[in-house]
C-alpha cells in the first residue's frame, strides 16, 4: 500500500507550497518511501476530516490517518525503522524539536513578504477564505501588510545571522548530510519560492547556498517543483 | 591536575558574568569535572596570551590551553569520555552547533537591555575599554543605546516565541535532561541576571520557567552565583 499525503496546492494542481508539507515531502524521500501526493485546497476540510483536524500535511498509511508535521515525522521514524534515520538518535530527536519551532517562526517571518503573492496564486475557491483568515490574523489588508516589504528585508536578512553562522561552519544543520532539522527549516524557504517571485536572499548568502544544496537533495525533488527561480 | 578556567569577572571578583564562560561552567559540571575558576578582566589580555587569542573562556588542562566555548565543549567531550555526554551522540553534536549560533544571537538581542548595567559593574580598570569597544560596535553612546529599552521589550519577548514553543513541549532543549544545547542558550540569560537587575521575562513565561530549571542544575550552581533576582 502506497503512502498518501494531502499536499496543499495552488490554482495549478502541481503548485505545491505548504512549508509544513514540504518538510514531510523531504522526510519521506529521506526515508526512501514512495508517496502519492494528493493536491488539496484550504477549503477542502471535508477531505481530511478523518484526520480529526483541518490542516495539512495529513499522511494516510493504509487505514491510518496521521496529522501534524512533527507527529508525522516521528511516526515515519518509529514505523519505518529500516531506512535512514530522520533524526540520528534519541538525543538528536529531542534536539530536533526546536528546529521545528524555529521553522514555524520562519513562516511568520517570511509571510510579510509573500502574503499577497499567495493570495494571487491560491485556487479561486480558496481566495476568500485565505484573505479573510489571514487579514484577521495580521489585523490589516494583505495589500497594506506587504506594502513596505522592501524596507523590512534588511531586518529579515539580519535575523538569519545564526542560521548563516551555522551554515558557514557545516554544510547542513545535521552536519555533513541533511537531517529532519534541515527539512523543517527548508520548508519555509521552499514555500516562498514555490509561491512568490520575491527574492529573500542576497546571491552570496550562505543560507541561500544551503538552500541550493537542499534543492539538490533526492535527485532535485524540491528543485523540480513548480516554483520561481529566486 | 585540576582544570582551570579563566572566567570574566566584574568589579567584585565573584561577579562572573560572561555568557560564553557560563556555557562552559555548566558543561564542566555536566561532565562532573572539578574546575578552578580564575577571575579575569577584559583588559587582562596578557594573562591568556598562551591561548593565542584575547577572549574568555580559556580552559587550561595541565599544559594545554584551549579557547573558544565551542572548541572547549568539544575538547571536554572528546577528552573526558567516561562522564555523561554533553551532546548525546554524533548527529546530536552536529545539531548542537546551531544552538551555539542561536546563543550568540541571543547575546546580541539582550545587549540593548543591559549594556549600561554592564558598564557600571565591570572592574574600574575595564571601564574605558568596555565603553570604547562597545560604543564603537553599536555606533552610539551606551546611554543612548539603552535609553528606549522598555519599548524594545515586547519585540524581544516575541523573538523568544520559538524557544517558548519548544520549552512548552519538553522540559529542556535536550529533552528530559539538559544537554550542551541548554547550556549554550542559558549562557546569555545567566549573563543578564548576573550583571543587570533588568527583568527580561514576564513571570509566567515558559522560557523563564526553563531558566529556573537551569538555575537548579548541579545543586544550584548558577543560582548560587552573585546575581540579581530577575
Amino acid at each position: 500500500m502506497t503512502l498518501r499525503l494531502y499536499d496543499l496546492a495552488g490554482a495549478e494542481p502541481d503548485r505545491r507550497f505548504s512549508p509544513y508539507c514540504w518538510r514531510i515531502r523531504m522526510a519521506l524521500a529521506h526515508k526512501q518511501l514512495a508517496v502519492e501526493t494528493i493536491p488539496w485546497r484550504f477549503t477542502e476540510k471535508a477531505e481530511i476530516a478523518a484526520s480529526g483536524q483541518k490542516l495539512v500535511p495529513v499522511l494516510v498509511d493504509d487505514e491510518l490517518w496521521v496529522a501534524d508535521s512533527w507527529t508525522i515525522a516521528n511516526y515515519l521514524e518509529d514505523t519505518y525503522v529500516d531506512t535512514p534515520s530522520l533524526f540520528g538518535g534519541i538525543a538528536a530527536r529531542r534536539l530536533t524539536r526546536h528546529y521545528s519551532s524555529l521553522a514555524d517562526g520562519l513562516v511568520g517571518a517570511i509571510f510579510p513578504f509573500i502574503a499577497l503573492d499567495i493570495l494571487h496564486r491560491v485556487a479561486e475557491k480558496d481566495r476568500a477564505y485565505f484573505r479573510e483568515s489571514r487579514e484577521k490574523r495580521v489585523g490589516m489588508s494583505l495589500e497594506s501588510f506587504v506594502a513596505d516589504r522592501d524596507s523590512k528585508l534588511p531586518a529579515f536578512r539580519a535575523s538569519l545571522t545564526p542560521l548563516r553562522q551555522t551554515l558557514k561552519a557545516q554544510p547542513f544543520l545535521g552536519g555533513d548530510e541533511p537531517l529532519y532539522a534541515d527539512y523543517a527549516v527548508f520548508g519555509p524557504f521552499q514555500w516562498a519560492r514555490c509561491i512568490s517571485p520575491f527574492g529573500l536572499f542576497e546571491d552570496d548568502d550562505p543560507v541561500k547556498q544551503w538552500r541550493g544544496r537542499m534543492l539538490d537533495c533526492f535527485d532535485g525533488l524540491a528543485r523540480k517543483a513548480v516554483a520561481y527561480d529566486t
